[in-house]
């Protein structure tokens, strides 16, 4: 079995390097990590978890808190599950999923069993119990998006508002007046990312002196499909449309295309908040504006990990906006 | 705060059944425990996890390891974990996800730190090092899927021979005579339900005198496309696919519109193992086997529960047929 000292040895750097890389207990440059992570992988050198944990009653287990039974998740949101997973194994950590979504009396299981060292928080809501319920139990922990008020607190989250506006100001410059947009019916009002990309909708709509059309549409490809079926008749003045649904953008296609509707010639798509995953599915293949889902997992779990590692350093607070893609379902309107 | 005994009161039975009900310690009647949870929602009675567990030394937590590392999660698969979740919070236990594949060694830390009582495997190689490194450390546990010989330990899975074989019947008695198969480029071959699917198609086209025509697809909606505009150049004589690739399900379809194959017309798909989530999505929804994620999560999650409470019992062991829906993408062949 190779030791810490034998890495140490092969990387050319000290013993306590080793262990900093080890136990993600401070940081060291990437250059020096890589190199440790080298020597690591030629020695077969096994981390041991648990002697760390006995050693120092933690646990390098890190829960990421998704309401799994009262949202579906989607691809999306795997994404971050598991870019945030990868993350944890690569500094030593074990990520899990907990499904703890409004029930928070679970929070008090998670946080005095001593069985995680951190917590990540996902569909955090403008006006968030969860958030309380860790911090008077004194678990460290970060969020993957953002309550109203998140000063002093850690989190990277998609910047909404400023992704909707473009979807807003995308599809007016293609010379589109009548932009409706679709949401998930069931997601409460004070989710963080949909309260801010409504408000925003709502504010480019009313500076083009445009009314807004807000839709609700289930998190579900059927869903999806009777909307689209139907879209025309209810709504004939909309010539685009702004999608924050991701469970419903290839059912709306497909729907949209049984009823004769023909994207982008009778009607533009723009999903907002998706991924090539997604995107790729549909017949013509959606626009859209990616959600940075592997980028804020990463740094999700590094947000949390600083709590552990540097307390007393201010908290990571980033906002990453979405990037447009392009794809077939977007052009000027007929006529 | 209401008791057990005021709960016993208002349901009209013994503090022991309530006890039972609460703790999942022994089976009761589904009649006797919608009496007492009623009665425990009437008085608003809260479980008290972390007591129990203090006194019991159980966390009352189960893991479902899936490989989300190697393997994305599906939507089916999220079904799965969903719906056991679900029924483990009936049972008042929690269930999280914990991403653990090929890198057994974290079975250690998860077996040792006593952190859950229980596991449920998912992804289950024919020869699964999981099996025995969780067996050696005396850890609980139930399969969703199945090794090549499962005797004696408890499992649920999808009977996916007999339901390839449907598959391919229904197929040919529509007058199918070149029926293809599209798997998951990448998932090892010794993947249970991959290995017992492939091989009962190569069975069933065998008794048919017909050979088999194995095509690999990676497991993302952009290879289903890429597949489905070349399809009809590298396979001009199929006019039948069985399809057991969830991720690639709605871009084939999308490609093959792209190059001009008219589903059914030209060409039938039968997706193995979906759900009316991913059906729903396509113009024209597909026609599929529906896998049995809820049926199996939920018994999935009683088949470890068994492994706790009554440990002398023989293991479940169930294996549940995939159900076929009517779609529009399956006709007659032309001609």
């Amino acid at each position: 079995m190779a030791t810490m000292r034998d890495v140490a040895e092969r990387a050319g750097v000290s013993i306590a390097t080793v262990s900093f890389v080890v136990n993600g207990t401070k940081r060291v440059t990437d250059a020096t990590r890589a190199r440790v992570e080298d020597a690591m992988r030629e020695l077969g050198f096994r981390r041991n978890p648990v002697g760390a944990a006995l050693a120092n009653g933690r646990t390098r287990i890190i829960a990421l808190l998704f309401p799994t039974l009262e949202r579906t998740l989607s691809h999306t949101a795997v994404a971050f599950f598991t870019s945030a997973a990868r993350r944890a194994r690569e500094r030593g950590y074990d990520l899990i999923l907990w499904p703890i979504g409004s029930d928070i009396e679970h929070i008090d299981v998670l946080a005095r069993g001593g069985l995680v060292d951190g917590v990540i928080l996902m569909e955090v809501k403008l006006d968030d119990p969860r958030v309380a319920a860790l911090a008077v139990n004194h678990v460290p922990f970060a969020m993957i998006g953002r309550t109203a008020d998140p000063s002093g607190v850690p989190y990277v989250d998609i910047d909404m508002a400023t992704s909707a506006r473009e979807a807003y100001e995308r599809l007016a410059a293609l010379g589109h007046r009548d932009i409706a947009y679709v949401y998930s019916e069931g997601v409460q009002y004070d989710h963080g990312a949909d309260a801010r990309s409504r408000q925003a909708y709502r504010e480019a709509a009313a500076a083009h002196g445009r009314p807004a059309t807000l839709i609700p549409c289930a998190e579900h490809p059927t869903a999806g499909r009777e909307l689209g079926e139907r879209f025309a008749a209810e709504h004939p003045d909309a010539t685009a449309v702004i999608l924050l649904n991701e469970h419903a953008a290839p059912g709306l296609l497909a729907g949209l295309a049984q009823a004769g509707v023909r994207v982008p010639q009778d009607l533009s798509v723009l999903s907002l908040g998706s991924s090539a995953y997604m995107a790729s599915m549909t017949d013509p293949p959606l626009s859209y504006l990616r959600t940075p889902g592997p980028e804020l997992g990463e740094l999700g779990f590094d947000a949390v990990l600083q709590r552990l590692t540097a307390p007393d350093e201010a908290p990571m607070q980033a906002l990453l906006p979405c990037e447009y893609v392009p794809g077939d379902t977007m052009a000027a309107p007929r006529g």
